[in-house]
């Protein structure tokens, strides 16, 4: 079965639009999902940036908003701009490596973009983290503290830096056979690539 | 008629991408087009890069490459990246102008980014945009001529004033009624918009 490579950060808008689409689509295609999370946060800082891309450029965050109104009215789906933007995708990150384990990971990255992008809740908040893991019927506690295992902390270092190694340099990136495709607009194509082979 | 404004840069290879397919798809919308040249270059000096993020970002530069790459060949569209990139997109947007003005702007320009992106040409070389000139059957000794006249210098700094004012980022950009779309990706939204009305 042809496999795609899904790379998303959770405080990437463009992320959550393609987070919120992408399982119908991969399963139409015929396509397996691998979904890591990672951050960009360690990638932006190689390249001098020490926050969002949309906050150093504010015509482009201006612009952002709007376009991700559009595409979200497009696909029925909300968005919400979080106060706090970007959030600190650690936690959360950490949280989605432990349930990807579990066979719960793909609900719970669902459901913390939601909370973020639709809520407009704050996901570097443990708590909030913690409502949306309890809101699946998931032990809270017992996941949270998974993710602060040393296991996950270098595994979620070791795919920033597989991120970084194949050339990634925003979210949502998709890869397939070694061939890079970023942002949402490129799902179908990667898609499409995957199948193709 | 709805129309639609089409911001473009010279130097910019999304922009060459959607010069190419722009007016077919315009006239199938039933949408007036106005060709705007512009000027990137004081938009990216007042956000303070001083060449094209593809240069400054390698990583972002190396996928442009790839994606004009595979963009091209879905389209049947010749790509080739300048050695001299970005080129110095001044003198062709002044022709550009005058060509506008005189009725022969859209082939000018589809011609410039040919010779560009798809012969990989310096179109900063003034030799190059008189035998792009020349080519279309134009007078090019006259026309570089009137490039350098201080009404089309004063038009182009008003045109990059326009778009700054208007929340241009990047090119290309495309304007109906106030809404701003950026990037080739969003042209068929830009000119759905734009009949919508």
């Amino acid at each position: 079965m042809p496999a795609l490579d899904f790379f998303y950060d959770f405080a990437s808008t463009y992320s959550y639009i393609a987070a919120m689409r992408i399982a119908p689509l991969a399963e139409r295609a015929g396509v397996a999902l691998r979904w890591r999370p990672f951050l960009l946060g360690p990638i932006f800082k190689a390249q001098g940036w020490d926050t969002s891309p949309f906050n150093l450029y504010p015509a482009k965050g201006r612009y952002m908003v709007r376009d991700c109104e559009r595409q979200c009215a497009d696909l029925g789906l909300a968005f919400r701009l979080p106060e706090a933007f970007p959030a600190s995708s650690l936690l959360a990150s950490r949280v989605a490596l432990v349930a990807l384990e579990e066979g719960w990971g793909e609900d719970v990255s669902r459901a913390v973009y939601r909370a973020e992008f639709a809520e407009g809740r704050n996901i570097g908040d443990p708590e909030v983290i913690a409502d949306v893991v309890r809101a699946l019927g998931h032990d809270a506690k017992a996941a949270l503290a998974r993710a602060q295992s040393d296991g996950i902390k270098a595994k979620l270092r070791a795919e920033t830096e597989e991120a970084q190694r194949l050339g990634i340099f925003g979210a949502p990136s998709f890869v397939a056979a070694g061939e890079l495709f970023w942002g949402n607009d490129r799902l179908e194509q990667a898609l499409d690539f995957a199948k193709r082979g």
